[in-house]
């Protein structure tokens, strides 16, 4: 696993010079998304701009912004639509945090912990409501259609997700459905949009849709592997575990496992009673099973299929970019 | 206040009266909403199918059918937009349960008593992605205008609520304020889409918006007058007690307070410590002074005004209705 691309310094790079690249526009998207906040109620305001500067990577304007450049788009609708997406994730990230009782998210507190549930579900409501309006304020009913979906999709993903919790005997193609939903369908939606703005064929927005797809899907393999496995991006660990969420890590360990394992899945997920030293005990199973290489291997592949979508592109910084973005986010696993 | 519109039987009549007029458009509104609730996610369907069959009165989509009927409109783009106001409103009850943490709605348990937080949340969220869908359908921006503006009034109002939520120097104006945007917002907007799809003129617009909105004030503030005093709705009461949420009949008698009283008030909200006896003491203060007739009053002003808005209308049955949907909501007071 020693490919050059792994190299620390290099992979930094990858990151700033796609910031520096579209300094503009995401100057110009924090800006649209600054001023969307304000709200003669407070709270609001303070809430959903503790959570938007919070260090959010703002990947999904990127892949937005990349993928219209991509097929040559020079406009502005950009800006309006990468502010919608951004405000949709944010309402998912403040509704997820009442749904995962997750204590910290991006090494703050979260809204959550600091204003209560009432006020998370509240301004995600609001938040969400901003981003129709930026939807709306555009015009074009096909990308209000494929936003909206996406949405759809999402809260339909949270809600399979909250029916399995504690389900060991998830099927590994139910997993797949619950991330393409809950997570891929924005990104995909992002790099769909992105295509449209272009003016794009057919072709070419079915792949850099599906490009997208894999690299959300991507995206939340990494970090689902991340709650268990110590990596490059140094994710508080045991999250997922203590929520008793079963995850891919959990669901291939539980199937590969002993009884006396099994004994030990079904108590910390099935019945959801933990106790100190668990979260340990279930890092040596999984390692025990080579688990961590196992779902390595299958972020290798879904990485090559997000990679190959781009095949049909001309050589192109964007393409460069957007191949980039792939790498960084596997990277994040080694 | 011995009015003959107040006897019960004629009352009931107006109610029965205007269900069999629309029968037809309620039957399609309720099936398209039935359609529209299907998921692969069971859990989805069975929470929204519980909460939007649990007994609402779809008073919002018969604002918005009688306004369109009223204005001459026969077409079909009523249903489609009546379920998508119906959902918004089954979205914002969902997280108001959690909000709230309203033990019982509309007599039986409530979604998120039955099935936790976390579901109540992501399904009301769905239904809110349902809500775009439906308009989005429709494919008029000017009508997407409105009701994401309502949506977000509603979310803004919500917040804003929570933020003075024991507070009692709340303002009669801030009340207004929370009320207008929480409830009257949709009321508002079902009425104006009405007009629009019969192609009103804007004067009828106008005053169509209007009539609309000083019901949904009247609505909210019946509401929360049955909270304390016993009425024709049969309401359980002391729900906004026991939250410590302060409405208009708690600001009134807070302000008319002498030292004890207001020590009691204090007690009861702004540090929300209550025993067994407060909720019947807090009634014992309203009726001494008069709080109870001083609504009534406010809300009488609040009915002629509403009716006021149909004066350019010609006589016509759903004229007729449109008065006589003031009356009841008033009644239920008596």
């Amino acid at each position: 696993m020693n490919k050059s691309w792994t190299e620390e310094k290099a992979l930094c790079q990858i990151w700033s010079e796609v910031q520096s690249y579209l300094e503009v526009e995401i100057k110009a998207v924090d800006h649209l998304i600054h001023q969307r906040l304000q709200s003669p109620v407070s709270l609001i305001s303070k809430i959903s701009e503790h959570l938007i500067w919070a260090g959010g990577k703002r990947i999904r304007p990127l892949l937005l912004l990349l993928s219209s450049k991509l097929i040559g788009y020079e406009g502005t609708r950009t800006i309006n639509l990468a502010a919608a997406i951004e405000f949709i994730h944010t309402a998912t990230l403040l509704h997820d945090d009442v749904v995962d009782e997750s204590p910290q998210r991006r090494g703050l507190e979260t809204a959550q912990t600091l204003w209560g549930n009432k006020a998370s579900i509240l301004v995600g409501d609001f938040l969400f409501t901003r981003a129709f309006e930026c939807m709306i304020e555009d015009g074009s009913l096909q990308i209000l259609k494929i936003l909206s979906r996406s949405a759809s999709l999402i809260a339909q993903g949270e809600v399979l997700q909250l029916e399995v919790l504690h389900d060991l005997d998830l099927k590994e193609s139910q997993y797949q459905e619950i991330i393409e939903a809950k997570t891929a369908s924005l990104f995909e939606a992002a790099c769909h949009i992105g295509a449209i703005l272009g003016g794009a064929s057919s072709e070419e927005c079915e792949d850099l849709r599906r490009y997208g797809r894999f690299l959300g899907v991507l995206f939340q393999m990494t970090d689902d592997l991340l709650d268990y496995k110590e990596g490059a991006a140094g994710k508080e660990k045991g999250v997922d575990f203590r929520e008793g969420k079963v995850t891919l890590p959990v669901l291939l360990a539980y199937e590969r496992g002993g009884e006396t394992e099994r004994v030990f899945w079904k108590r910390t997920f099935y019945e959801h009673q933990q106790k100190a030293g668990d979260f340990e005990q279930a890092q040596l199973y999984l390692e025990k099973h080579h688990i961590y290489d196992e779902i390595q291997n299958k972020l290798l592949d879904v990485s090559s299929s997000s990679k190959k979508m781009l095949d049909i592109f001309p050589e192109s910084r964007e393409r460069q970019f957007l191949l980039n973005l792939v790498d960084f986010t596997l990277w994040r696993t080694f």
